[in-house]
């Protein structure tokens, strides 16, 4: 397998890229001078070298600091919440909203119903809550979807027996009408809990 | 103009219809027996006539019966509750969910902050709510979109003098995740309403 | 079955149109005031009256006259060309288009390799051939697809005895790239046609 | 800026990558194990130094030669044709199609009747031209649009007297209906392109 052929390969697997796009990838590619080509060749090498994982929420992070645990966590406001979510956009996307002023844990993947995989870092969260002295509420922030609901319902089964001598409450986001919702057309869940939820 | 630019034109009034999908309308027609547009327009001439607005909820129903009431008015379940929608079709979604038991009144129509428009049934709600005797809680359930936030809004403020003596509650619906909802994809607003919400 | 249930279930045999958009144009009806509902039932049943079949190119037309034939047909410009289209709108599209001057004549319908049905108007389209007596050429204009195709196919078969005695020539429209085709996006049947048709 | 940063910084540079995009890409590549990190950077400094721009056609290509002129060329069939297109995917979907057997031409782009841009390689083509001995027929096979009509109307002004001398036509790719093209949605110019190729 020649370069081009190897490289359209590797694009294949970036998620949301088919066949069409990879190989435009590559073209464009081929029409940048080499010196682009040699920055997104040396991004990629640092990526590995310089981004760490933070051993208290497993996003991602990059500092230029020693310590193993990002500034996120270290400057957390409200250390009385911890919400857990599936993955970093979802941190991102909450940290973004800048309401939320507690702690994260990324939880880095879903369960499914259907495959019966179990959680990558179910350890690392027991070790979480278990070394946090004023958690008082573990809010459990996944997609309103099937395998998110499945999840957060495992979760709590999981984790009812490590917070027993804690005093700590888990919740799951509220579901209701979305922005943007119009009563026509929302699925009669939504409509539930909507009504449910109602104040 | 003749029959086939006419037809057309009266197409061109529907709810979403281009210029091509009206004239696909006239040539559909045209090319189904006379059997068929004698059986629409009797169609369309039957529903002014049969069809009546309901003096309760205002909805369009159509029985064989002298009631100026539907028969879902007739029999509502819970006399406690009043949900307050913006349309017919609205109605008829919350209805198919099969959880809301109380009320409905359809307004018709959503105020705009920008047009200054008023609410055609109005007068007819006020006099609804003065004879509701056991009503509780009006839940406002409009769209999550500007209007009908504003709408809700002005809702409120003109019905809490005609409910001061009524011991009656104003709710409007829950906001949170709607089904499918992603957290990476959820706008701020959303993701703020989600975290008050939960539960 | 009530009138809004039996109007939505005739909206629901127009073309491209499902049930969401059938109970939207109802509650659209409903909400006109009936003078509305008259002149669309009016224009409806109009239409079976005022518009005619042309006998020439069997198209549905609509003139104050008593003639059997449509004004387009009395008025060629060019009666030694003749084109072969399959629907009302495909003659209208390429009248509108201004550049054609011959006669027309639509098929009412396509055939199908599969389902082996016949073509409703042979019979008009051999009288009409026939009859002219000036004609040099048929132009087959049908869609680019596989029952178009077939169609072509069919209908030189189909024409060849009945066009020995008159020297008449059959074509068909041209292939090649439409506008707006990207050769990066073209099928190779559309490649292959484009350089055969280079000029 | 941080390398998570810089690397979402260069993907948006990649074509129809947007911001969303452009950081799941780096999410998924901080997923990956590094090895895979690895080989994506490899490849990507493999690129510059395997992939050749043939010295013929103007294609990028990859070959375990000394060559300056990439395989396809060297082997071309049918010298007396010779197809410009305008870029590297243009020709391999021509290449893919099998039918045609003469050579290519890369221009690496198009000329913008607004822009006032000129072709990079004007002077590789004239050159090409002059050194192809029995070349009898110039296919311009460029995108069914403004800027490749205009770049193929002055693509002909430049050549014709280049190629005064040698006894070679210039011809554009046939337009008409491209496959799937239905007559009721075309547009009158290419209505009136099917009707005048029409064989």
């Amino acid at each position: 397998m020649n370069s081009i052929e190897k490289l359209t390969e590797l694009f294949l697997k970036f998620p949301g890229v088919g066949m069409r796009q990879a190989r435009r990838f590559v073209y464009f590619l081929l029409s940048m001078p080499s010196s682009f080509l040699k920055e997104l060749a040396s991004s990629l090498l640092n990526l590995s070298q310089t981004v760490k994982q933070c051993q208290s929420c497993w996003r991602f992070f990059e500092e230029n600091t020693e310590e193993k645990v990002c500034a996120l966590c270290a400057n957390t406001e409200d250390k009385s919440l911890l919400v857990i979510v599936e993955k970093d956009v979802d941190l991102e996307n909450i940290r973004a909203g800048g309401v939320f002023k507690g702690g994260y844990f990324v939880l880095g993947g879903l369960l499914s119903p259907l495959s019966q995989n179990s959680l990558a870092r179910m350890r690392e969260l027991s070790i979480r809550i278990q070394n946090e002295k004023i958690l008082q509420e573990i809010i459990i922030a996944l997609g309103a979807h099937p395998n998110g609901d499945y999840t957060a319902q495992q979760l709590k089964k999981i984790l009812v027996p490590h917070i027993k001598e804690q005093d700590i409450t888990i919740t799951t986001l509220g579901r209701g009408l979305s922005t943007g919702t119009e009563i026509e057309y929302s699925d009669s869940e939504t409509i539930k809990n909507a009504l449910e939820s109602r104040k």
